[in-house]
């Protein structure tokens, strides 16, 4: 049985989780939120070392941006990988979030075991809520006009495209959805939305009053940017490199917003509870197993 | 059959209103609109006065703010009512938004026919759709959690409340209605959210992560802001006084947001819509009469 | 405070408002349950005069299809209202469904106090649910082809029409409501419904797989059965007179379903239920007046 | 270019879809509907063997019940496998549904190629629809409550229960869904059903006023139907072998419907056209390919 859980780096979703962790009967330590943060009741580590006592450790998403230093906005001095690694034993569990291939290596080197979480699917699933809403919550405030009686088209049909085309629908847009599969044109439709190939997107592009990509490969490019109506809006959520073609959007004037994770910009707490909820899944596996 | 119409005063919506009315076939004159935004080809009055020769004259919402000046936040010089009432003749027809007793009263002294199409049943319910989706744009900005999943109260069960009600609930929220009578319980029930009698908010109050009040009076006081969650989020739809004890809010540290005239802001382009369909149903009437 | 009622007369739905009622703590006595039904261990009494010893007697929905009898379809022997007004005395109060101008007169007459309970607003809001549900069941059973992606039309926009839209939409079908008024017309559409006027339902009857009616007037006559498709199908669920030309219905061989009272057929003890909270609001409105 | 096509044997759907391919320019003929039906103005077959001269023969869902004669309930006199066998040649294409093993192998033995339709993704999508509305219809019929505020259960959360699920949401049901994965699980929550596990079915039995079951394992054992309310309801849609202890169910006299291929018997007409958009498709990459 696992009692004690470090909670390193990250914003406010982390502390989310740590709270709810202590809440749930853990040990918590927290490290990284000395500035400009509340951290309550919370016991805080003096140094990183001392936060690496607990059995296991949870790392942010992203566990680490540049491989340097452990994504830590509210911490008052940067937390350095080397030193987590000099100080962190074999014993230990990192989970961590959204890890980059060289970092994966080094843990593999270092003979730490790390899980990365934000692969699982329930998190996945869960995360396209936050998201959709955040889409929803841009489109609101970037149209003149209502998402009622809109014509929005959603590009992909995998979680954030399901959950965001439900919400348009009841908010009673007129949803277009593209996909590629025969399987997933059939399942548009049987949502009550009209459903068109990814591959066509550009011939049906002048239709729209807003475009919400969740596709991360260039499924907007100089056509479909060309034959959009110049006061349509772009919503890209998809991950890098995006849906559109930047300097073919630039060099025709469109109003593109790239939003990129949104879960934790548009509702940490939320985010939190659902990282929460997965480590527990992580954890209870664990124990099973 | 009515063939000249001018638009004086207003903001996006006069202008939307303007551009409808051009395409739909009417000679349209617009007066006010030569500060910070684009009438593109529309005919433009040289003056107030010359604004007035056509058949019918169209005010905004408000029509005037201080019964001294027209609503014109375009116009480079501010357009004056007694200048107004000393060149329009007695053969027109005025459509005016929200005019208040005073003004009434001076446009019956003056024998100048004049319709306040802010009252009209149609223009009211279709307002309610950019309200509510107003008041959910500041939920989702405002509030540290999704919508899905939150616990969300709607005071009141009129147009605003019933089409909010039917939003919150297909995001997923779980929804609490507050009305008064029997009737109106048995609807919100009908319909899948909670109901409360609107005279025990306080009761519940501790019970929501948002409240949103349509009710025009004070529904919500001290005690129910004293139950309050203190994170909690009060975004108050309801036109003057509103519904919130201010005083106590203030002294309790309470989040309130005092959304006013939604429509206008968040939705100018649909707002002017509306009130296009209401004054074509204004015109057809009077036709057919 | 009342503590003893007596249910008199009705099918399952009376049987259910008596157990929900002992269930309260009531005295319950029933009568008029001696034929093919089980009654449990509610006290049934041996005759009509015995059952009326209650403070309360509550009769069915309708009360007497005659005026001579009470409607008693699960009594050995019939009730007479005769009987009932002879034995029962001055201070009782009695519970009526749907009671008759001269049933109204008649008790008015022999100074016994009489409420229709049938009128409740609330009453009526809550039967349009199993009302709505029952047209649904009845499409679903006898069209060849699914909700989904039907045409249908809902003739009329009060409670039943209100529900069975938003019914209808959610299970996909292509949704089209008349209504007389402008405020209704801008609800359909604020639902995602399509909105014609009541007066030109003929001139639309073609487009239609399926068409409800609640409005209890010939809305459907000569030219909209002729116009309609030789499939489609009319489920009415208006009140005597009901709202189609059956006449012309016949003689042009379409398809027509008259279905009354489907709260008590489809779904008696939900039906039951709404009684049962209809009558404990008439009561505690007593003792609080 | 494919242009001749046959549709042999099949009931209602068949002859929908014969008919939505000769109005899309199809030379079609049909047999095995000379028993009370009306094939209207397709061409008939005089024998099998005539039917068998197009490029592409249609056999219906299933090909054959018995592996001896094509399933043609509309047939005055049977049509047998071994002269289908004879006359075909070896140049044509068979699109057959729901085909045995032993049928699969009698194709691939004689030369004659064969695809089976059943199979396909966007098919079996699109035969949910009906599925949950036949399943919805059951209900509704059989239960002496409404569907508004009854508690169901749906086990399985694959295409049916996913479709079964938005439905009696959007009825109003309280709705549990049972899964075997944290996906699925969090997918169910995400929608607004409550989520449980599929191994944990018999602890929650007792809940619930109807149950669903869409997955072809015994789910519902012995102690999840002691568990059950006596009155509850228990549809079950899965093909065999069903998901019920049908001995227990028995010996506990509980109330099971088994409700097997409900698109042909609920929605033949809709159910036809499927077959007809899955026929086109299957055609359409013969050509591209």
């Amino acid at each position: 049985m696992i009692k004690t859980v470090s909670v390193v780096g990250g914003d406010l979703r982390a502390l989310t989780l740590a709270e709810l962790l202590e809440k749930d009967g853990y040990e918590v330590i927290v490290c990284g939120f000395d500035k400009s943060i509340d951290t309550g009741e919370l016991r805080t580590a003096k140094t990183l070392c001392d936060a690496l006592d607990s059995e296991v450790i949870v790392l942010p998403i992203p566990a680490s941006g540049d491989g340097i230093y452990i994504n830590a906005p509210y911490a008052e001095e940067k937390l350095s990988m080397d030193e987590f690694f000099s100080c962190i034993g074999p014993s230990k569990l990192v989970l961590a979030g959204h890890v980059s291939k060289k970092l994966a290596d080094r843990f593999a080197a270092e003979g730490v075991a790390c899980i990365d979480y934000y692969n699982r699917e329930e998190l996945m699933v869960k995360n396209a809520v936050p998201t959709a809403e955040g889409a929803v919550e841009i489109a609101l405030s970037e149209m003149p006009v209502t998402l009622y009686g809109s014509s929005a088209l959603v590009i992909g049909y995998g979680r954030i495209g399901k959950i965001l085309t439900s919400i348009l629908l009841a908010l009673g847009a007129k949803v277009t959805v593209s996909a590629r599969r025969l399987g997933d044109i059939a399942w548009i439709e049987s949502v009550g939305a009209k459903a068109i190939y990814t591959d066509s997107v550009a011939a049906y592009a002048g239709n729209f009053d807003v475009i919400f990509n969740t596709v991360p490969s260039i499924v907007i490019g100089e056509e479909a940017l060309a034959a959009m109506k110049p006061e349509a809006l772009v919503i890209d959520l998809a991950s890098v490199p995006g849906g559109v073609d930047i300097e073919a959007a630039k060099s025709l004037n469109r109003r593109i917003i790239w939003a990129l994770s949104l879960p934790g910009k548009t509702a940490p707490i939320s985010a939190g509870r659902i990282i929460k909820d997965t480590v527990q899944n992580i954890l209870a596996e664990l124990e099973v197993g």
